[in-house]
């Protein structure tokens, strides 16, 4: 994720940044440029056609789709914006389960067990990283830090990888019950963080998984298509050669819309607008190993 | 569900896929196309209406009324995408609660309980199963894993299924606790993985079963077939022939955005749109499976 | 509520049911057809106005203003859809209950107390029934199953009847719990579904009593009826005659939005737009009976 | 709150309620008119200005910045709507908490225990009518059942009312648990209720102070006047002296948007459209003492 | 935030307040003036354009794109809208969490434990001070109560101070547990409002810690930074030199929307929109105050 003053507005509005979708439209604007030069020049001047003809009012069509575009682009944009915030609330939940697990234990173990102590301190930021490689599709053992006194974390990368985690944590939650180090209403008042790490990959897989059903995405890929295609041929009339400003405007704006919705729709990866789970990992590390 | 590279826009925008509502609307468009066809013959060769007829301004109906049709659409999208997303949660929910119900039973038996491991091993996953049948309207017994050193699952096909499995693992849980085998404050922490099976249940079978009240239905239905129908009357002075390409193009965007609604709104089936409850049930039994 | 295939455009279309809007406002497209033929009459033909009179510029107004009463419908819509399908909820959160107090009593209660089994398996469907009626305001023993052994469900038909139901439940439970047939950590596991029978009452009475607040109400009445009224005076310059059809038209659109959110806004009646309470009342006796 | 039938529309659309904001916003319309009425005079028969005059293209403006308007008021109408809503379900929480925790008492407390029970059936509505007259900045002893056998209830009428009898309840419940009367999970069965009173309190207190941020009201209502007050000018030309009632009309719709949403968003006080809490009160006593 | 009457219109409408958006947009203003008069006077007074040329048609493009710069604006005003609300919902939890800790420990403690008391009297608001002033990044050791009887609040300032008040009220807590000053039962109970204070801290980090994403901040500036400054070429024909005041009053409202947008965005902070943060401090200091 990019940081940024939300207002500087010149910075925003001149510089070209790397995420920005002028970038990434340019050769498309190139295409439409040279397109829409040529239907107004066959227009214009190799048909000559007068300005009182039917096909200037195909530019009616315009006016009346213009609203269910623009209706459908906002539906896309909120249904995508939604996924994205939802992963960032995932991974609030995440940070808050971690820090609650952590203080918890630390007031629960007896003073002396120092040995579970080190085990969680390492263990619960652990599983925040398995989780991030484990939504970029990546096996990352490096980023995790061993247990003092065991060797690495054990772990088949053939499985799925959090689980792996969730169920060590559990586990040694259950193993601490057993040896009276935790009592039965201990148990319980530690259950909600101990469930949620499972609850919160599944939540980030859903949304890494599911995009906006292919209909939609094909429809609205269609609909802007033709509508800017056929954009040129009714407001040639009007606008001359003015139309290729116009269209790629147009273009700019349509496209860019459903270009941010697609990148912000998988939030878990290393996008500039992606969500900035290497640095919430590390704090969750950072804050875990003050407290416990 | 179809699995697409939302990236890929021109692959998108020419090819016709399976589920594009290009290929259900085909027949619809040849009508339209020769009845539009029939209205601009006799309005300006037939009857050689003049372009200052009041007919020509029933176009001013269209601007008025595309405002509302455009919005009515969109409501009718975000209920319908908001039962599919819905539906997805749901499932979500049934993927975390079986891998939590997995790790925490794995965690809680006792090490020498193997019998009861293998139990909800093969029956956690059974109930996905289940679920995604019963939703489908179909009982396939195959899809069942028979439970080792048992026969197979005993199940009534007459009765509600995904209830009689629910039933078996809270009679086994609630067993294991008579024996001691988990504690009562054990037995707490259980409760909201097996509560939520059934609840999980009943929101899809909410979805499945209650579509958008019918008067909507329709409302949207008659409204677009009149708005659609009354549209080459006005605007044929304007676009003369052109005006067939128009209304079937003004068709194709509203009745497509209804067409898909139809289809994302019962999003259990198998059609290309709808969510991919197979390969959910299939991973449930994968991690359940590397749990236990 | 009706069933129906939403996929069946043509009975849609060329039918009118029974709930259809158009029965309802037919008096009122009559009445609007004359009023509009009346106006036409006397501003063409009797005033013999010009069409550069002013009064054509009335349709400015109209323009301005059909983005308005559009968002406004909208709003309505909305409103009162979530009223209806979050009644749905509130129903199915009241399936989910029973069929999950069912299971879990029938796992934990001594094999032995089929007393207790036969009381459940009558007193949880009786509940539906009661909310069911209570919410239509009629009260109706006659869906009441008795207990087995005991004489009909006595209940006091002045006071609050789902209440006295579900008091009756939480005293049966708790009966249970004084007499060790359910430990102190079931009774916990108990606690979501019995608490949850009088959360679902609350939440329909709330949206049975409380409709959109009264100033929208008026307001967008007085909205349509201004709109529709002051429309022919500025479109019969463009229009003629043609105005008829197109004021009555419009004013089934917005007429039939109002009309279909009032019907909604109270889902549990018998209305053929309303919630298929009677229906989901005799699973819940099916279900629950299948189980216990 | 004003309980009417949503479905007498000739009553809603002739009366002039007490609530109507016609009734609020008569003087502006008679100020209105004048004001048109003089500028309408002024340009075209003072200064006699061209209908070609560039002043009339003041009203591309109108049409340009008509959506942006329409919605702003649609999502003010949004945000106050959120508000009363969420009031009403925190009253319907408040209405579900005292219900339940009644019926639960009555069902846990030893048969002989009348004393807690002629307790709580006094208290619980105390506390009802505690938080309406908090929220309305009354203090009304008045409405405060005593305790048979105790005093008039003890408060401090200079701390925080709801809070001293949320206080008392708890209190009660505790010397119960720590009288035996109560087991242990009995009182985690409890707790749900108990803390739901404080919570309401809290949610209605934000409710309540927490209007629209400054800045939005603010600009809605800059907005508002300008629009209005620069729409004679250019639609002068157009519509005459017609333009008077049209500028009436378009700023009666657009003020009512802003005034209703103005009334509804502080739901808990004795304006027609606030919500019924004096009756909810009343219930909640009456229902109360059925159960205990 | 600033304390408001929301039904002073006049007031609000021509003072101009502090945190007026008027007030931060007069440079600019003053700027869009001068390039609009010099567009003006090179079109019609330098190059003395006719007002039949292409260039005046750019104003169909304003037209089309209208409709989707409003919805974005629409779209941006919400989401920061949601943040301050769900921000001023968690500082909701804070206090109801705050209230009902110390309710239930008034109840819970043996009457003769007047230390406990006295220390969650003066920690459980210390917590408030300490996150509010964490998320405005400064460190307040002032504003924290010194427990009675101990020294000032031990706190590491370059440790997550929040985290470490937060972590005193944990083993304070637990060691009532471990001494039988509190039951397991009871242990049970407090949990829910013990997790909530890092609960809530976790939200507001992510609240104050994610705006809106990159791309749309960017694309939203450059959207409107194009929309304004194309406007007079293609309007300057039908408005001579009243394009002046059309493209101010144009920028002044979109731009408006996307400043306050930003403002209330992050609603911690000392603006004049931002949440009354100070005085829910305070006002918890207060009522625990009361209460213990």
């Amino acid at each position: 994720m990019i940081n940024y003053n939300p207002k500087e507005w010149f910075t925003f509005i001149f510089r070209i940044h790397k995420a920005d979708t002028v970038r990434k439209l340019f050769p498309m604007f190139i295409a439409l440029s040279i397109y829409s030069a040529l239907i107004a020049w066959l227009e214009l001047e190799v048909w000559k056609l007068s300005a009182n003809s039917e096909i200037k009012n195909i530019s009616l069509m315009h006016g009346l789709l213009g609203f269910v575009i623009s209706l459908l682009l906002v539906f896309r944009t909120n249904t995508a914006y939604d996924r994205w915030w939802e992963g960032r609330r995932q991974w609030g939940t995440l940070v808050n389960s971690s820090r609650n697990l952590a203080m918890k234990l630390q007031a629960m173990l007896p003073g002396t067990n120092t040995e579970a102590r080190a085990y969680f301190k390492v263990m619960i930021p652990n599983y925040a990283f398995a989780l991030k490689n484990h939504l970029r599709k990546t096996f990352n053992p490096d980023e995790f830090q061993p247990v003092p006194g065991e060797g690495p974390v054990s772990l088949d990368p053939e499985k799925h990888i959090p689980n792996q985690l969730a169920q060590q944590l559990m586990n040694k939650t259950m193993e601490l019950y057993r040896k009276n180090q935790l009592t039965g209403e201990q148990l319980i008042v530690l259950n909600n963080e101990l469930q949620s790490f499972t609850e919160v990959c599944g939540a980030c897989e859903r949304i890494k998984n599911t995009p906006i059903p292919f209909s939609y995405s094909v429809f609205i890929k269609k609909f802007i298509f033709f509508y800017i295609m056929t954009m040129p041929f009714g407001y040639v009339f009007s606008l001359g050669y003015l139309i290729i400003p116009m269209v790629v405007f147009i273009f700019f704006v349509l496209a860019s819309l459903e270009l941010i919705a697609e990148e912000i729709e998988d939030p878990f990866g290393k996008d500039a607008n992606d969500l900035p789970v290497d640095t919430m990992s590390n704090n969750i590390r950072l804050h875990v190993s003050e407290l416990l």
